[in-house]
């Protein structure tokens, strides 16, 4: 299972991931891009030199789309990116 | 001049880059990274495929810095990134 918080209206994963440096902070940043690119999932990303938070929205074009397993697969992938 | 939103309470420097595609975006964080590491000053950073969005806080310990010079000239050396 994964760690992340589940939202509602409109549902979203959370996860804030927190880090000893900037270096540490880029080098996972660095690893979300490529598997970002890879999947063609974008989520949205805010970062300073200690954290990165996250934000998953589900995989769907519709504007009310809910979270699936797919999505649940993809959190999970990026908790493995941290540890 | 640079091309930054000035806010206030506390004060701060905004500014928003659009990119055509995610690659644009990454190189420009890339660039951004590199630049930040060199001069040891953390913006706050949002991103999402095709956006990024800066929050650059003055350069000073104290709780309720202000702006000044320096902070115009790094906004400008970001502006130059994205030219």
């Amino acid at each position: 299972m994964h760690k992340w918080n589940k939202r509602s209206r409109p549902e979203r994963l959370e996860r804030r991931f927190e880090f000893s440096s900037y270096e540490l902070t880029r080098d996972f940043l660095d690893k979300l891009g490529e598997l970002c690119e890879t999947r063609k999932r974008f989520p949205d990303i805010s970062f300073g030199k200690n954290y990165v938070n996250l934000t998953l929205r589900p995989d769907g074009e519709e504007k009310d789309s809910e979270l699936t397993e797919l999505d649940d697969g993809f959190a999970l992938d990026i908790d493995h990116l941290y540890n």
